[in-house]
């Protein structure tokens, strides 16, 4: 499939406001890419599909999890979770992608995982800092993507955990993990 | 053993600032479990007791967590985390405590846990808003302890994970199990 074709599939999944976040996402991701010499088709890719479970049923994305053995940590958690490994699935078993960087770029964009490979940081970045987003030093993260890649991925990893604390919401273990090993 | 005699084998085991912060930690733990209906003798003991590793060798206490079968995940962390485990390994089978809620008060000091008792709170709090702290916040901290211990739990729980953050430094996975809890 080309990049029309992935943008139709997703644009009837999603509100318009999240449709413009991924167009964001996408564009942000392929100039990523090609600053870090990444393959850009695969980040236009994993940008398109990245929240294509966002708006999916939370018990049907449950099943999933549980009919496919997803990691069972998944389990009690909700859409804010489940939503990226359950868009890898979706974009593996729908979309028929194969490439497995791409599937985990899709599966670790909310919360990263320790041992990130470039493209999975680049799309974790661009859905940060893609041009829709605003909030407080956000610019200070798009300053950061533009000069280094993993300091750019640790200062976003940083900002998700502090905000998260900030307004007492949960953290799921995978983000920790990524945590514990970006700023190691 | 009485308080003066467990005071008596701590003292040689720290310096001079870590014994004093110690003693504040038991005058706090005793008045919080006279408050919230705590057996304040278990708090004294736990409290003169939790410190009594973090001076001991990080080797030696990575040899106690193997031999012993301490929780697996302990292997790879430094003495701020080993400290208190070991230190509930050394009240058991140096000072001879039974009480497996004093055990765990001292085992759970600094990273919290899941379902912490009431003494592991208390002893949590204690060591965290001892009068020998000085730190920004603490003072919010003290005041809350004085009205809710769960809300005061909650409160330092986010500050110390909030703190590890903005110093970039590890979290053990223990704590987020713990601040997952009390904020839930």
């Amino acid at each position: 499939m080309e990049r029309d074709d992935y943008l139709a599939a997703i644009k009837t999944r999603m509100p318009e406001k999240r449709y413009i976040h991924t167009i964001g996402v996408m564009e942000t991701a392929i100039f990523l890419a090609e600053k870090y010499n990444e393959n850009a088709k695969s980040a236009e890719t994993a940008a398109i599909l990245h929240d294509i479970a966002k708006y999916a049923d939370e018990d049907w994305m449950r099943q999933i999890v549980i009919q496919n053995g997803l990691d069972h940590r998944l389990i009690g958690w909700g859409s804010e979770i489940l939503h990226g490994p359950v868009g890898a699935w979706i974009a593996e078993n729908e979309f028929n992608i194969i490439n497995e960087d791409i599937l985990n770029a899709i599966r670790f964009h909310t919360t990263g995982r320790a041992g990130m490979t470039k493209l999975e940081k680049i799309i974790y970045i661009a859905d940060m800092i893609e041009p829709n987003r605003k909030f407080p030093g956000v610019e200070e993260l798009r300053i950061l993507a533009n000069k280094d890649i993993d300091e750019a991925l640790k200062a976003c990893i940083c900002h998700s955990i502090a905000f998260l604390v900030h307004t007492k919401q949960q953290i799921y273990p995978v983000s920790i993990e990524c945590y514990n090993d970006v700023i190691s």
